[in-house]
């Protein structure tokens, strides 16, 4: 359903790897119908395409139904119909299993059929599977992830060429990363969706999106990776969900990352994700986190799955628990600051309220900038306010 | 069975997550026996342990042994033994699994139990399940492994402080990371059997670990470090695998490593895996490759994925069916190689035997260095042997 970009690698992928899908999962997969708002005249799959869901729904020779349709509506719908018609479905839509993943997943459990969603969260790299299965005997502390291609390409090139939001935006935009719409991706909402998926599995209870603290990249200036890179370190767009004395912290947000976290070297379009165990300590995963082909490739990974589970399917997602959401920045973490002024003027007035900071100093700039010691997002605010002329606010992990 | 160090560490973990695993297994997991050689006198464990396998084999009560004594004898006998009696068995044995692996996989098949060793790669790194299972649409291209955090830190003390090969493994020894008897580990055995085990899974067939050409990292000096630093490059012990036409190429060789390879920044005890595949392109698995509790976790995370599958068990493996082996040496790629005497003197036959290479010298030292164009081994081995004086050769992803 949805023969878009993802869904057309997903044919392309069936048909390239044929026989060693056919061998892993002990049948042979065939394409037998295609739904799309559209025709594709003389093309190869010109008669597989049909413009309605029931022809699908109801045809029994259909075991495993795809949907890479994105967004909510007629997603849900129509994945809800397969499911509910005995029909494994696999899906690359964020959306769709962000905003109505609990239902689905209680729906594929009561039918006997697999509802997977492997390429919904970092592309290609193997993270919903590897959290549930090999990472089963963790208590899982921790989950940082740069979940977003685009807005790690245009941090990047701001980072490494000293490009300016907009130029990086732009370029991401002619090489085809970053829709002309680029708001999903650099407001934070897309990675936003991802962490909240990525929590809900590794907690198994339900979260709800749209209470996570979420912003973007947006007003990250090329100064402000200047003086990254005089820290050694770089600004990078975090999902980040923290489980601490049994409370759930989460956020997405830009971090500025020490160049010693496996994290920090993670740039251009690729995604890596970080977690952290209470036994295994740090792991982290990283790969093409979008792009047609490797998210494609986690779609027909999910299949071969499905197919070899057959009616004994696995049981990948959460319960219909609500996860209650803390912020980030109810946790003591240190800031990078940018104030207005000089730095010998407002010395006094600076550690009289952040205490001890580390200073620092770009030249030609009538501004100075600190790193904090760890506290509270509340108490970063406050003695902002007291000092005066905030002019930018990154969370640091150096 | 075998009260070792992750035996030990298997019984820490399913206590302390004893409620997590629970949830996730759908039932309660207790140790009901321990198979050691020792009495633990005054021990919690005291009154579970036995010494006959019998006792474990013939418990009815028993569904999962757990095998962590590594070696083959008598971990051979008694894993198999266990199997046959329809017991499920997981194991962190990478020799047992290399020389014996083929064997017990199609026992637990015919069983219909579980046979698992995802902690006999990485450790706590998920490796096997994600290359079986996600990346099951792809035709994987290469496998390139650190695998082995003993030579890892040992490398990394070498790179980063300058330090001999001697001094480095001392450091290793006294904090525990290295045996008192280091050969496994330096000479290359322990990394060749990993990327034995790796390869099978992704072939799908035999890999006799003892035809891959292994060397470990012995003949490494600081003198390469150095200029290996100087070109912003790493040498890591690599396990290769490279499939390319029908054709499996298998090295255990230390490499010259590009700053901007994602495993160039694995360092100390850390393990990296980089796969790539036809349609994924590259992605990276890292974390604590070895260690108690990583290498316990990974154990117990296949203890539920047991439990959850029951007689419906996950098929990972490989058939009876013998890959053959080249060396990777046969592939075109760039040597690093050092020669005694002086760059004058000698310009005019090292271009005449290797055509334009990269040449570099480091101050007051009676010899230079080369980075060659790509070659095959044979070819710079014939070109060496005309320039005379060489001193080392290693190859060079950079």
């Amino acid at each position: 359903m949805g023969f878009g970009t993802i869904g057309s690698g997903v044919f392309e992928v069936l048909d390239k790897n044929r026989k060693l899908i056919e061998k892993r999962a002990g049948e042979p997969i065939e394409v037998t119908q295609i739904l799309d708002l559209r025709e594709f005249p003389g093309s190869p799959i010109e008669k597989l395409v049909v413009h309605d869901v029931k022809k699908i729904v109801n045809d029994p020779k259909i075991g495993i139904v795809v949907e890479t349709m994105g967004g909510t509506r007629p997603a849900y719908e129509f994945v809800k119909s397969c499911l509910l018609a005995g029909k494994h479905v696999v899906t690359s839509n964020k959306a769709l299993v962000a905003a109505h993943g609990t239902e689905l997943i209680r729906i594929a459990a009561e039918k006997r059929v697999s509802f997977l969603f492997e390429a919904s969260v970092g592309g290609g790299i193997p993270i919903i599977r590897p959290l549930v299965e090999c990472l089963g005997g963790e208590e899982i502390e921790e989950i940082s992830g740069i979940l977003n291609g685009t807005t790690n390409y245009i941090l990047t090139k701001m980072d490494e060429e000293g490009w300016s939001f907009e130029e990086a935006l732009k370029s991401a935009q002619e090489l085809g990363y970053a829709e002309r719409d680029p708001e999903a991706d650099i407001a934070g909402y897309d990675t936003c969706r991802k962490i909240a998926i990525l929590t809900a599995v590794a907690t198994g209870k339900e979260v709800n999106y749209e209470e996570i603290p979420t912003e973007g990249i947006k007003r990250i200036t090329s100064l402000d990776s200047s003086y990254a890179a005089r820290m050694g370190a770089a600004i990078k767009l975090f999902g980040t969900s923290i489980l601490q004395n049994g409370r759930s912290y989460l956020e997405v947000a830009p971090v500025l990352v020490d160049a010693k976290d496996p994290l920090c070297s993670v740039t251009d379009v690729f995604n890596g994700i970080k977690v952290v165990g209470n036994m295994l300590g740090t792991s982290m995963f990283y790969g093409s986190g979008a792009g047609k082909l490797p998210t494609a490739s986690a779609v027909v990974g999910d299949m071969i799955s499905a197919v070899r589970h057959g009616k004994e399917p696995e049981t990948i997602g959460w319960s219909s628990e609500k996860l209650e959401i803390h912020s980030v920045s109810e946790l003591p973490r240190k800031y990078f600051a940018r104030f207005e002024g000089s730095r010998t003027d407002r010395k006094a007035i600076v550690e009289e309220s952040f205490g001890k900071v580390k200073w620092m100093k770009l030249d030609g700039k009538d501004e100075f900038a600190i790193l904090t010691g760890e506290m509270t997002g509340d108490a970063f605010d406050a003695a902002a306010e007291k000092v005066g002329g905030l002019r930018q606010k990154i969370a640091a992990r150096v």
